[in-house]
């Protein structure tokens, strides 16, 4: 594979632009992922790349050159990877100096919602912060949950810095984005849970068994009045310590994961 | 109070070069505590600021107007609190815009690894990434544990990423950085707790009522080798979804809330 090294080559011009824009790859209804780790989740899954960038200084580390292997093996593979020199695949990557080495460029499935959902779910509501995003994301995967509905506001979901910090977990649920909260809500057949200061039952004391809906809000405003309003739960992580108060992904997972314990005690 | 103008202020200069660089802090000795909330919870521990640093857009904000009352009420206080034109405010604080309105220069206490420890405590072995390192360290003050030590190759803990991370968890905690890990595993008089896909105990079957010393480990290596060698329970979070994998904030968090969840049921 002879890398691509010119910068008036119009798959890199094309891929730069992309890589530089949010907007540009919601329009085009793509995403990338960034390095090996990400790419063999996406592998894993069962999803197929459209197109597997490979820095020059990458393509032989081991767990790279595998990636290509596998992608390459399959019809028309070897089409779909594209190497490139060290300094046109930084402009590419927002990890400077190669780092990840391995972009996969993936369609981001634009998901509808569901007319009726009676499974467990996670809903974003305003979660701003990429990190944050991605971890309740990670968590519920982890968790088993298969639905997450982000609600306006939400971190963009398919954005590169959601997509490494979830560490493949777009790829085993349904992931909604932009949801009016009034049409969810009118969907839902399970109950909404949210996590409050001054909720009325400890996650401890509360049955988390059933299927739920939970909702985790904004980093500074909390749930929405919408979800507070629909919530069914009202729980309180109890909190020992003379601060009170836990981050949000923290909060979720401490959740998430109560309810698992619950679920697999019963 | 008459804000500074003048680029050619001193004390704008000093601020203006402390702020660029997390190494001058250290040397210094200080940190920036920036916003309203992070400040709050500064004093409320009963903290005293060097310096309280108000942007003129945002003294009028009736939390910062609150926060420099509570300052200039004490003794020396009103001269304490240096106000600046917005436009040079945004030199100092990273957050554009003068977003956060307030910046309190505090001491960043050096403190020293204790004789004996025999109470629970959080240990970062090498958590690189400042917002999981803040979160940890916000989970365990809520958890209401009360040591933190950070080996070498952690986040440090007194950048302004941590703190914001940590919104106050610093205050309420003896925060010791740049750890020898023999020095710390020969005073420790807990045992050694760490978390391992391939750990032997369930979290939810293990006996977490104990004091314990948490070890969480970097983000892509997971716990060293050292406190692997060290560690008298290697545990593990049951996870029911087909990704087994948490990030690191959030598995601290699940074991810590499940170690007080255990103990308040006790």
């Amino acid at each position: 594979m002879t890398p691509i090294s010119s910068r008036a080559n119009p798959l890199f011009k094309r891929l730069r632009a992309l890589a530089a824009s949010g907007q540009r790859q919601r329009r085009e209804g793509v995403a990338l992922l960034e390095g090996p780790h990400l790419a063999e989740a996406f592998l894993n899954a069962g999803g197929h790349p459209d197109l597997c960038i490979v820095a020059q200084g990458g393509a032989a580390r081991p767990e790279i050159a595998r990636l290509i292997e596998r992608i390459a093996a399959r019809d028309g593979g070897a089409q779909r990877v594209a190497g490139f020199d060290d300094a046109l695949f930084d402009q590419i990557s927002p990890v400077a100096n190669g780092g990840v080495g391995v972009i996969l460029m993936v369609a981001a499935p634009r998901a509808v919602l569901p007319e009726r959902i009676d499974m467990r779910c996670v809903v974003l509501d305003g979660v701003q912060d990429a990190g944050n995003a991605g971890s309740i994301l990670r968590s519920a995967a982890a968790a088993g949950i298969r639905f997450a509905f982000c609600m306006p506001g939400t971190a963009n979901a398919w954005s590169t810095k959601v997509l490494r910090a979830a560490m493949g977990a777009h790829f085993e649920m349904t992931l909604v984005e932009e949801v009016d909260p009034a049409a969810l809500a009118a969907r839902l057949a399970v109950p909404v849970a949210i996590t409050d200061s001054h909720g009325s039952a400890s996650i401890y004391a509360a049955d988390l068994r059933p299927d739920l809906a939970w909702v985790f809000g904004n980093e500074g405003a909390g749930v929405s009045a919408f979800w507070r309003a629909h919530a069914a739960l009202r729980l309180t992580i109890p909190q020992p310590g003379r601060i009170e108060s836990l981050n949000v992904a923290a909060a979720a997972a401490v959740c998430l994961f109560e309810q698992c314990r619950q679920r697999a005690a019963a």
